[in-house]
C-alpha cells in the first residue's frame, strides 16, 4: 500500500523509519513538507501532488495544529483516501465532521496515535465496545505533567525547576502551556469520550492544569497517604455523560501514583470485562510512529471503524460530582482539611472550577484537586 | 455464526451469557456436558453431535485439563472448525501440535482467555509483533497468589489464613497447588513465550511458587523498600531465549507492587513501542468469557493468527542470570542481607532452584526470590 505523510517532524520521521525498516507491505511514497525543506525526491510542498495521486491510498497527517490539517484531512477523505492522524487538536475540534466524511466516502479514519502515544488505547476502546458498554474511563494522558509531578515529588524540586528539566529532556515544548494548563489532556479526553461513549463530546468542559502545584502540596498530601495526578475522566450512565480535566488526589498505594517519569496510564471500565488499564509511552517519535503504523496496517488488513454520534447522550456534569481540596492562603468557606487546605464537598467539575477562579482573584497561587469518594 | 461450547462451568456459562445478551451475530448452538447434567436442548454428551455437525463453524473449549480436551481440540481442527480455548494447561502442553493442525486445516486457533483472563494480552503480543520484535515480557499472571500476597502484606495475615480467605472468595480452588506452586503461571509463561518469541517453548523451566512466603518476609522486604510478587518472565536476545517462574523482589514504589487483590499486570517490551503494560481481571466468569467472545468475534471478522516455531531459538537460562535472596534458618554460604536472609549473586533460574532444593533438605520453610539488578 502506498501512503503519504503530511509533516516530517518527530512523528513523521518515526513513521518513515518504522515503515522502511519493518513493514515491507507499506511504502511511504510522498511526504508533504515546507517549500524550503524539500530534501528528497518523495517530498513536495504542493498538497495536490498527494491528494490527486490515485496511487496514494492513505494519508498520514502528523503536522499538528488545526489549519491546514483540517482542510487537508477533509480533502483526503473526499478523495476517498483513508486517513490516519496523530493530531489530537484537530481531531478533538472536528471529530464529527471527519467521521461523517469518512463514512460518506467509504474510507477509514483512524486516530490511535492522537491519545496515549504507543499505547493501544483507542483500539482497545473499540474492541471493548464490541461486547461492553463503557461506563467510565480515566487516567494519566500527558507524560510531560506526569514527569513534572514525579520530579517534584521524588526529588523535591520546585515546579519551575521540574518544568525546565522536562524542557531540557524534550518532554515539554518551549511554550509548555498546552501541557501544564491541561489543554492537551482536554483534547485527549474529548477524543476518548467520543469513541468510548459514541457522542460528539462537548468542547467547553472544565479544564484545570497543574500550574500552581507546589512541592509543599505534595508533601502535605503524602502525609495523608495521597499524591496528585492530572487526570482526564469520563463517565456515562443512563443516557447521560460527563467529562473533566483536573488534578485528582489519589492514594499513594494506587497504580496511578506509581506511574513514573513521562509515562501514561489509562483505564476503562466495561460491564463484563471489568476494569482494564493500559500503560506505556504517551509520546515520542517511535512510540507515536508505532501507533500510526499499527493503524495503517489495520487499514491495509481491512479494519474499518464506524463512529456514530446519533445516540443523543446528554451532557450532565453532576455524574462527576464529588469533593474537592483547595489549597490557598486566603480562607475558603469550607472545612479545614490540613494547614492551608480546605475540603469543599459535593461540587460538579464546573462548579469546582468556578470556585477556583473566585479564589484565584485573591490568591493566584491557589491549587485545587478533586478528591474522589473512595479516597 | 453457530458455535459450540465444550464445558459449561464458570467460563462456559460466562460465554453463553455474553453471547446471548450482547453479540447477536453469534449463536451458542450446542453445549457438550456430562451425561447426568443435560438440562436443556442444546446440550449433548456425545462429542460426535458437535464435531460432525457441519453447521458448527467454531468450537470453544473451556473444560480444562489435558484429556479429553486435547483430543477434542484436535478433532475439531481436523474437522476444519475454528477453535477458541481458555485452557492454559492443554495449550501449554500441546501448542505446537494445535498450531500445525490449525494451519493444515486452514482454520483459526485463538487462545486469548488462556492467559490473563479479560486482559487483551495475547492479542496485544500478536499486534506488537506486526512491527516489533518482543525482547522481554514479565508480570503478575495469577490473581490467586497476588490476592494472598496482598492480604499477607496489607493485613499482616499468615499464609494459611490468606489462602483460606482466597478459597472462601472463590479465588482459589479447594486444591490450590496449581496456583501456589506456580504451575498455573508456568503454563501462562510457556504460552506467552510461544507467541512472543515464536518458539515451541521448553516445558522444563524452573518453577518456584510462594508456598513458603511468610508475613515476616514481607516485613523485612518492606523495611528495604521492597515487596515480592510471583512473576512469569521471558527474555529473547540474539537467537536465544529464557523463561522463569519464581517470586521476584520488586520496589514498593513500582506499578507491579501496587497491583491489588486478584488482579493481573503483564508487560512486554518492544523495540519501537517501548514498554507496554496491561492490567485487569485475570480470571472470573465474565472477564474470561469476554476474552473468549472477543476471539470468537475476531474469527467471525476473519482474523487468522499463524504460529511459526521454526525460528530455531536456543534455550539459554543465562539470559535471566541475576541475584537471589534466600531466607532460611540454616546458614547459606553467601552474603548476609538481613537477619535470616542471604544474598546469592549471579545465578541462572535453574541454578537458583537447585540451590533452593538443597536448602529445603535442611529447612523446608526456606523462601527464595529473584532480586533483579535494577532493585
Amino acid at each position: 500500500m502506498r501512503i503519504a505523510l503530511l509533516g516530517y517532524g518527530t512523528v513523521g520521521r518515526g513513521v518513515d523509519d518504522i515503515v522502511r525498516t519493518r513493514v515491507p507491505e507499506i511504502e511511504v511514497a510522498r511526504i508533504l513538507e515546507l517549500p524550503d525543506r524539500l530534501t528528497e525526491a518523495r517530498m513536495t510542498s504542493n498538497y495536490a501532488d498527494i491528494v490527486q495521486d490515485p496511487s496514494i491510498e492513505l494519508v498520514v497527517e502528523c503536522m499538528g495544529g488545526i489549519e491546514p490539517a483540517h482542510d487537508f484531512i477533509c480533502r483526503a477523505l473526499k478523495a476517498k483516501k483513508h486517513v490516519v492522524t496523530s493530531n489530537k487538536a484537530v481531531v478533538a475540534a472536528h471529530f464529527a465532521e471527519f467521521a461523517q466524511l469518512a463514512e460518506e466516502n467509504g474510507v477509514s479514519f483512524l486516530i490511535e496515535a492522537s491519545v496515549g502515544g504507543g499505547i493501544p488505547w483507542i483500539a482497545s476502546i473499540h474492541k471493548a465496545r464490541r461486547i461492553d458498554e463503557i461506563s467510565s474511563f480515566s487516567g494519566i494522558m500527558n507524560g510531560t505533567t506526569n514527569y513534572i509531578i514525579e520530579s517534584m515529588r521524588r526529588e523535591e524540586l520546585d515546579f519551575d525547576v521540574a518544568l525546565g528539566r522536562a524542557q531540557e529532556l524534550g518532554y515539554a515544548e518551549r511554550d509548555p502551556s498546552a501541557d501544564i494548563f491541561g489543554i492537551d489532556v482536554a483534547n485527549k479526553t474529548i477524543i476518548s469520550a467520543c469513541v468510548a461513549f459514541d457522542v460528539d463530546c462537548v468542547r467547553n468542559l472544565p479544564v484545570t492544569g497543574i500550574r500552581t502545584l507546589t512541592k509543599n502540596d505534595l508533601r502535605v498530601l503524602a502525609s495523608r497517604g495521597l499524591t496528585v495526578k492530572l487526570f482526564g475522566r469520563g463517565v456515562c450512565k443512563d443516557g447521560r455523560y460527563a467529562v473533566s480535566v483536573e488534578p485528582v488526589a489519589i492514594p499513594m498505594a494506587s497504580m496511578e501514583a506509581a506511574v513514573p517519569s513521562n509515562f501514561n496510564l489509562v483505564s476503562l471500565e466495561g460491564f463484563t470485562v471489568g476494569p482494564l488499564k493500559f500503560y506505556g509511552q504517551g509520546a515520542g517519535s517511535l512510540p507515536t510512529g508505532n501507533a500510526i503504523v499499527q493503524d495503517v496496517i489495520d487499514v491495509a488488513h481491512g479494519r474499518f471503524e464506524k463512529y456514530d454520534f446519533s445516540r443523543g447522550l446528554i451532557y450532565d456534569p453532576t455524574l462527576l460530582q464529588g469533593d474537592y481540596l483547595i489549597r490557598s492562603s486566603v480562607s475558603v468557606s469550607a472545612k479545614a482539611w490540613a494547614p492551608g487546605f480546605w475540603l469543599v464537598r459535593n461540587l460538579t467539575p464546573p462548579q469546582a472550577r468556578e470556585l477556583l477562579e473566585k479564589v484565584w482573584q485573591d490568591d493566584e497561587s491557589a491549587f485545587m484537586a478533586a478528591l474522589p469518594k473512595e479516597v
